[in-house]
């Protein structure tokens, strides 16, 4: 960290930082310029963290160097995770599709979407139980008999699933039946339930923030890894920005920019950033030439009577070209599509995740 | 809402729309011109919201032309509602002050800062006892022995106060002892925690995410309503944008905004959008000015060794100035300052909270 | 500047650095830490600012300290400045609203805005003949004719008036006629123009960019400041942000971080950034209280046949309450409205412009 | 066009609309429902962007349903168009790689850096001679000289280049030299500017603005096509965002969203987005992979000594990597990488270009 002072600062102010980062157990270099002196600290940063600098008098700026997180940084891990959920892994040498409903809404529609995601080549199936809404008065999803639906589907296509968490108390619910628990967008800084999450041993998957920067989101994994567990894959779905013709704005540039910071393997969401189903394609290509470790996709059978987010979903005729797409772009980016692997199944899927 | 087709649209594109707005009990207008067609519908939004009318074939865009709250628009409550808060009232005839520590961290720092809040004008002391963080490695509250010494010095001070409750598990033993919860920005759609907060019976106040839309805002707003609890007061705290210099960039044109469109009260919080102490005078005068219905202000009595957000609040030598403030300008607003009207007092604070 | 190393930065690298810092006139502070070693510059930053340290082997972040403007910085010129328009003065003593018709349409209605804004209490008058226009098929402005038309106006209701000049060439013409030259949103990095508009010796109005830093703005006045015109005035009028419910966001915040960095004078413009006549009383309170040294405000007779910008102009209604509004709240703000000196007069208006 | 009016709004203001509009040629048709009606606008939508419908009494939003521009929208040309520049085609076909140094800065950094582009198999060089900068004390380019030398070099290399124009008088002189004309983020809502560089004759690379919106930059793309000139390419390059972590966000979403309202081609800057060394090439790929039809890259032979944007330019290892990344992506997308067609060549580079 460098603290900066103000021009006018005296030095009894500057006495008075270096004298509480060397309390803290620091180091502190001052450097005395014609105008302005700077004053750099060297050693833990977790304490300095603490030390409100910013509010010392004669202080202008407190600029933050060393990044602020352990367990989920290079540094600490120095090579790429690979996370397993069931028998499919998610990591820097593969591509891994998740694809399924948005929301499971029948037996029927869930059955067909998970089959239609399955065809195109996913290893693991995704789908909404329960859902966030903006509005108290949209369609909430179908709770334990929606998770209850997944799991069932999901068995007997042999595949995993991850399904969302929307709040602590559901945690252990979800947990017992699903292979990966997937926190919102929403929920991103939703602190206690990042740790009820991480305790639950299951995979996570992460979603951005809205408005999250990207130190924020891995922030946010440090949350989950602090509980002990780093089965964590962080997921790109867009940002908020002011262009009105995207629902959100698909950052691909946090894909090398989040690898060059945590080992955590990383994926895209081309359905949610887009919201509209001819963006699916060209985005699914664009993450996996930007390096991202995977896609979760949206698909439904029947679109046009999807409660949740219809526009966006891929449908029957787009199978083919998904799985191809897939393919195409994998080989093009050096990695191979990921596969099951069901030489490593212990026969207790999920439980058996673990970070290689 | 407004449907309209791609220029190439058919006949039976068109009809299939409208036959399906007349099934949701809606009645369908359309208006044929040279190269597209567009289809108002008139009726229930309620309904409609849930057709997926964007996955129709044949449909460009669907554009919402009512407002989707009901509980707390203006259409349904036409005059602005008052929030009691213990014998503190938070509406339009008046600004409130709403002042004391951003968290409480010992006894005497608490007490000091709620001892200067009063000697301010406040009527209701804020606190923060749970305290989300974007780091699991800072300062993370004391928890319920904050709560308790916030409740203790609030009563003290003969004062109610407001306290942040950041997870479902928490609003029971925070109820119990606030007299007023809050939900902060980072779970503005936390929508679990609406609900519970929502049925604990006491005013709440909620504020704006760092990247919602008003409209998102008051859909917030709106789930705490459908628990049957309409003691809600909006507070605005700046926004995310790209600015650097300001920590948020506040949003006052929002004030005007959210109360041409609710009755709910509205104020501002110019401590945490500014970040910088130098900027909450300022901005506190822009806010009773635009026409908030109050201000919540950090105060320390020792910034400079504050465990949260030191560098932006008031000091000692603030309060005077700060009570001048509130008065100057809440005279030119046309308003009165707000005052404890202990003549209304039941002797059970909080529980007497009502909507007028 | 503060220039980090990476991690595993040589000593060769850091060696390469602070020669270079060395050969550019300036000191390098080496302070080496655990884990990285950080390099503190002292200097004339100008010329550092020329060093692309950034792309040096080893360099992980460069961080600029100082503020890279001079001639329009607080240091260079501790006391807030006043400009002079004709005989009407903006500066940090009073409060001076600017006010007509967005685009001059035609006599008649030229006439009657400007009748309105001397009336509202008006020291200096406003009116496009030039407007930059999104979409070429929209209204363009009367160009020259229109200049006329301001002109003669202006010297009937004796006022001084600003307007806005969009391109080099137009510069000289409209210098001729013109008070003050405008520089709008969208031309604020036109680093042409802004030199132009300087040597042209009238005072200058830059309007911020719509996705402008505040020191990106300050950097563009400094632009005019070299053509040794000091004679300008900042203007805020809106950022782009996510919000849809306003045309901009208003970032009131602005004015005082403004002035804590330049000794110029800083104006509002409500009428733009709200872009809704009702949010334009509201907002011109907040301008004034938040420390705004003036407000810039469209006025229209009939805005249900503008052709610029109608919904946001205020109407005859309006002209009592914009009065009195700016009035109260210059009081509240200890300030005086801004009123003509005709004692000041040297019968060429414009001319004797100067910063005192 | 929808307008909607207030709850509230009498019959005489409805009227008042529908006779706006039949006066303006069009037709009206009025749907009333329960709370609200809708009045949907045919025709023209030239005349009704003129009828300032936002003022008009009762009502409460116009909503825009077509798109406003023409000439380059994919409605008049629905097959994408092909650019020629020199003897090197920029379209739906090919994958162009544009690249070169960002600043000439001497000779011999001009002839290395343009070597290395066409070592990478660019075909089109690009170089800067005129830079717009943020502050005016940075280098501004070398002007007229640098021109020069960026013409001897293209033509000793028998490549055509592509060179920023910042102001309306530059254009005679730079048209009269370079093959293509860019102009920059900054000058996208130059409108003096884009009409005089669409009467050059020369094709143009027209950059997205930091913050325009794509409704926007094709509407500038629209007033370069209406001085006859639909030789233009547009470029991405990145929007303003919250997020610090990279210079700007690349949107690529752009791509497809352009691609479907536009026949332009359109290109990708991963250099300027990313502004990092290493966050160009996995730019690269997703641009390439998303669908755009070329690629605009900066290169510098000792990116330590760059007087502009240093960090960001790729260096002589990258050369390999850069045509292999190129050639592998473009098969993936399907599509060839555009080589230089002299059969096409007619001696007079760029006075041929035509779109086809």
């Amino acid at each position: 960290m460098v603290v900066v002072m103000r021009g006018g600062a005296s030095d009894v102010d500057i006495d008075k930082v270096v004298h509480a980062i060397t309390e803290a157990g620091g180091d502190a270099f001052v450097s005395r310029g014609k105008h302005q002196t700077i004053i750099g600290l060297v050693g833990d940063l977790t304490h300095f963290a603490e030390l409100p600098l910013h509010a010392f008098p004669g202080v202008e700026d407190v600029i933050r160097v060393s990044k602020p997180y352990k367990l989920v940084s290079n540094d600490a891990h120095p090579r790429p995770s690979t996370v397993w959920v069931g028998d499919s892994a998610i990591g820097r040498d593969t591509v891994t599709l998740i694809a399924g409903p948005c929301a499971v809404e029948t037996e029927e529609q869930a059955r067909e979407a998970c089959r239609m995601a399955k065809e195109a080549g996913a290893t693991i199936l995704r789908g909404g139980a329960y859902k966030p809404r903006t509005s108290p008065y949209s369609f909430q999803g179908l709770g334990e008999p929606g998770l209850d639906l997944l799991q069932a589907t999901a068995r007997d296509l042999q595949l995993p699933f991850v399904t969302e968490v929307v709040t602590p108390a559901d945690v252990e619910t979800v947990a017992a039946k699903a292979d990966m628990l997937q926190v919102g967008a929403r929920n991103m800084q939703n602190f206690q339930l990042l740790k009820e999450v991480g305790m639950a041993g299951r995979p996570v998957l992460l979603k951005r923030g809205l408005t999250a920067t990207i130190d924020e989101w891995i922030m946010a994994a440090e949350y989950i890894a602090q509980t002990g567990n780093l089965q964590i894959v962080l997921c790109e779905r867009g940002i908020r920005t002011y262009e009105p013709m995207t629902r959100n704005t698909l950052d691909v540039s946090a894909v090398p920019v989040a690898q060059s910071l945590s080992h955590l393997p990383i994926i895209i969401d081309p359905s949610h950033s887009g919201g509209r189903r001819e963006l699916v394609l060209p985005l699914i290509r664009a993450a996996i030439a930007v390096g991202a470790d995977g896609v979760i996709v949206d698909v439904h059978p029947h679109p046009e009577s999807a409660l949740v987010d219809g526009p966006q979903a891929l449908v029957k005729e787009d199978v083919v070209r998904l799985r191809e797409t897939v393919a195409r772009f994998a080989e093009a980016a050096g990695r191979d599509v990921a596969r099951v692997d069901h030489e490593r199944s212990t026969g207790a899927w999920g439980r058996s995740a673990s970070v290689l």
